[in-house]
């Protein structure tokens, strides 16, 4: 039976045959260093599990309203406003079944069939696959290194701005590659948005994911919140990848499609998991600080070991709990073919399994350095030490 | 600024518009007698809850595969072949959050733009609203009465295949008119399905929602499982329509799309609420079998009631939560100007909220009785009986 066309165009996260190479290679009786994954090890708050279950016990286990319970919207919209500076109110808000499902809807809300949509690459690869997915153009922009980072090619991306553009796909607190843009650069994109008339999806998943200074949104910048749709979750900052919770915040007419989306799609979000969510925006804010703590001890161990590898190279990120080391002299080094096959030779040789640049979009033109991702949030400091030292040691050995 | 042309084919739930009513005439101190609800009034078995939070306590509150765990997909599968004679396994099975998010899976799955797909009309709205949404061209059947209740208008179906028709939707034991085929109906659907080469959406989520006798599927039908993907739900069964808990069983190349498109949308379906489903399915089946007592009494009590309102008239169904009784002479009585007005007014009168046929797609040409939709899900025994005998007062008196 033939399925439908438009299915040649449905990319996905390749980064989950990583996962199966490593649980492959962990099968063998061998140690694993999971530095693949982007979940996290620690557990959810338990006063949010304690609100949920209170919820069920007063029997929230019915449908609710297709963009979330007017109580969770309202919390959403304080929370955003108190640390973004933002004027919104519970209309602006959307809840959703995770952060994810902000990408398509806000490409569904705004983007015809034909349209440009500038996405970061290396980048999520959801907003790729989705936006060819849903017949547009997508157009790649790239980050250049610098001293501190990683910054946005400002000039590449303005040569990209086309009559088709419609929108401009920003993630500051950047994944794989942890960039955070300065002021001047948010303010940048902010002004292409509002001279070209785009609209802006700002992925804020790991807004609050950062161990000093303070995140900003492009929302805040004036003359932007009319063009803005944030990609809220609470997937990292409260450890609740598996509740998925997450919001689309959004100018009342968009947040009103994604509400018409919902009920079209998955009626609601599930009941009781919002008053969950109610309960980590409003309750106890240490176990948040707590986790911070945690993941900033592992950055800080892990930083310390890769800058001590021959022909790896990393600067220390102040937010996102990756990690995206230029590899290119150990790639060589080792004699890998390409940096796909030094990550399986690094997997065979020492257990330690990452992503690469590959696992976030099509290599550009002119691109001739290589970079791997890894990912601290599933991983022990005790073994993020044991891990990246046997890496060293193989390294260093070749 | 301008959203995408797309969303002027996105249709709704405007069932929506009549729960709005009643909480409206409800805050003004009258009370409502809610049949107007498609949902459920009676608590999630407490054994499912608790599975959940062992599911929780055991840390599973990371992400979990697209396609579900592997112990939910193969219990389904499992409990699908138990109960419908079928020979799945886990590999056909892509759990979802929910039984409605199948559908627009499955359209965007097999259906192209300029396809035609065939839908029932009185039915789910929002079969209609994503034929259209997605390009496809939405082609209503009708049902016609009966005797025992309705029966599809088979020589309709027939006349409205043509080369461009790819797909029928086919909800046995039907929303809202709670029709129920016969095997001689199922076989001709599963043989028209066969000789134009149909891919089949069989919307069982009120399979077994059912007083006596056995439930069907069309999968269980010769050559059939190849061109069908069965909507599951545990929504209705287990009283967990706010939990969001569903599944595609389908193909095994269908599963898969549904798979990825899974890892596009939503990730996953909430983790915990998986081992939730593990023991819905696997556990202790004696709530479920009070559940359907309790439905038994809901039903019989409402059918003897509305029999004795004068120009109104329904069938005792045997399976699903609704009635859908003919109202045309009612109507009439008390000089309301359409079906709509006869809601509003017996809104007003007696506090009875209900559903009408409009809410369930657009009228079809030659439709000349009118139908409201009773949903007897949301209202105990008493109130059925209080509020059924407030609205044949009002009629009678009339
Ligand atoms: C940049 C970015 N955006 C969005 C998401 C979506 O996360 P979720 O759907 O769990 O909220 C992720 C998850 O890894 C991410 O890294
Ligand atoms: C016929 C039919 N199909 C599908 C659904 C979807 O239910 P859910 O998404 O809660 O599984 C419903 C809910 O009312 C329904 O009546």
């Amino acid at each position: 039976m033939a399925l439908a066309r438009r299915l040649s165009r449905l990319g996905t996260e390749t980064a989950f045959a990583v996962s199966a190479a490593a649980a492959a290679w962990g099968a063998k009786g061998n140690t694993i260093y999971p530095f693949h994954l982007g979940d996290i090890d620690l557990a959810t708050p338990a006063h949010i599990t304690e609100a949920m279950n209170a919820a069920i016990a007063d029997g929230r286990t019915g449908y609710c309203p297709g963009p979330g319970i007017p109580q969770l919207r309202e919390a959403m919209a304080d929370d955003i406003n108190r640390l973004r500076g933002t004027a919104y109110t519970a209309d602006n808000v959307a809840i959703q079944p995770g952060g994810k499902p902000v990408i398509t809807k806000f490409l569904q809300a705004v983007m015809d069939e034909g349209d440009e949509v500038l996405y970061p690459n290396p980048g999520f690869p959801i907003y790729e696959s989705q936006i060819e997915y849903l017949g547009g153009v997508a157009r790649a922009y790239r980050y250049l290194p610098t001293e501190r980072g990683f910054a946005i090619d400002l000039e590449q991306v303005r040569s990209l701005i086309t009559p088709r553009t419609r929108a401009i796909i920003y993630n500051d607190l950047q994944n794989p590659i942890s960039a955070e843009s300065t002021q001047e650069e948010r303010e940048a994109i902010a002004q292409l948005a509002q001279e070209h008339d785009l609209w802006v999806l700002s992925d804020e998943a790991y807004f609050e994911t950062r161990y000093s200074g303070q995140s900003h949104s492009i929302s805040s910048i004036d003359g932007m919140k009319d063009r803005t749709v944030i990609l809220y979750t609470f997937s990292k900052k409260f450890a609740m990848t598996g509740w998925r919770l997450g919001a689309g915040i959004a100018p009342v007419e968009v947040a009103k499609v994604f509400s018409t989306m919902n009920t079209n799609n998955e009626s609601c979000t599930t009941h009781f998991v919002q008053y969950a969510g109610i309960a980590a925006l409003t309750g106890d804010q240490q176990p948040v600080a707590d986790m911070l703590d945690v993941l900033r001890g592992r950055r800080d161990a892990a930083c310390a070991m890769i800058n001590q590898i021959p022909g790896v190279d990393v600067a220390t990120p102040e937010s996102t709990f990756y990690l995206f080391p230029d590899v290119t002299e150990a790639v060589r080094r080792v004699g890998a073919t390409d940096v796909d096959d030094f990550a399986t030779q690094a997997l065979h040789a020492t257990g330690v399994s990452f992503c690469t640049r590959n696992h976030f979009g099509r290599r550009q033109p002119g691109e001739d350095r290589d970079y791997i991702r890894f990912a601290y949030s599933g991983i022990d400091e005790h073994r993020i030490r044991e891990g990246l030292g046997k890496l060293k040691d193989w390294i260093e050995s070749a």
